[in-house]
């Protein structure tokens, strides 16, 4: 059976609107997606750092549209691996997995990888939406879009904006 | 590099030490490491479920003789990753941080992988305990020898039962 590595921030975890969110309580300006084009994460949001570390953030992420959906489509097919790059905020560890209990409550603990580097990630496919990842890894590659990567061309890996496109690559 | 994934419980954490003193605690019962050849880890320690999801197990686990030293001159010279499935028991998620922290400051948060499944690691080499481990991987497999799996032959795997065994492979 293929095995499909799939990210969590920027593919199955709306980070972005939160981030979004927290900026306009921070700052009181409404940022627009747009407007984050060709920035890095810590470039659009100055206060990234300090959310991140604090108690809640990865608990409370919404959920990138119909990433539910296709992730349980996915996994009765395929061999799904959840891998989500954790290690640099411990107390991210405990909230991914209880966010992941909460929202795809059919991926197993089995199914859960939390890491620092994803070099050691072996893989048919992997969705992610950073080239560091991507760009080391041996199998397939769909990079997906948010506005830090949208700018750069995708190279050798094909770029898709929507689960529903992610659907169409793998039940085409 | 080669890259070389080291298991933690039983490889670098001696959770028999840990075990036997517990179940002291609990049973008032001096346990002989040998007593327990070829038996499961559950089997060898009845309130072992109990204990591994409690506070502080993980984090107050000893370390296994000279794997300090070892892991890290393999660190200076391999492109080392610690994997430990640690997915079952989210409490120790943190714990195992913390230990690694503490007793392997030298390994980065790049360097650790806490998994469920191992089926998803790519190195060259494995050090592990447990063959449900080794038996699906790719590269070359280090069986470290513990009670539950002394009396099972280690077939395709070569068995060490040191750290100085380890060492010997590695620098020759």
């Amino acid at each position: 059976m293929k095995r499909i590595s799939i990210d969590m921030d920027g593919v199955m975890a709306d980070v972005y609107s939160h981030f979004i969110e927290l900026h306009k309580a921070d700052f009181g300006e409404t940022l627009i997606r747009e407007q984050l084009n060709g920035k890095t994460e810590d470039e659009a949001f100055p206060a990234l750092r300090r959310h991140v570390i604090s108690n809640g953030f990865f608990r409370n992420t919404p959920v990138i549209e119909n990433s539910q959906r296709i992730v349980q489509k996915l996994n009765d097919r395929f061999d799904v691996y959840i891998v989500s790059a954790a290690m640099e905020f411990p107390n991210s560890l405990v909230e991914k997995q209880a966010w992941l209990n909460e929202h795809f409550p059919f991926i197993s603990w089995k199914q859960m990888v939390f890491c620092g580097s994803k070099a050691i990630i072996r893989a048919d496919y992997m969705i992610d939406d950073h080239f560091k990842n991507l760009d080391y890894f041996t199998g397939e590659t769909i990079l997906f879009t948010q506005p830090h990567n949208v700018l750069t061309d995708a190279g050798k890996h094909k770029r898709v904006t929507t689960w529903e496109e992610v659907e169409k690559i793998f039940f085409p």
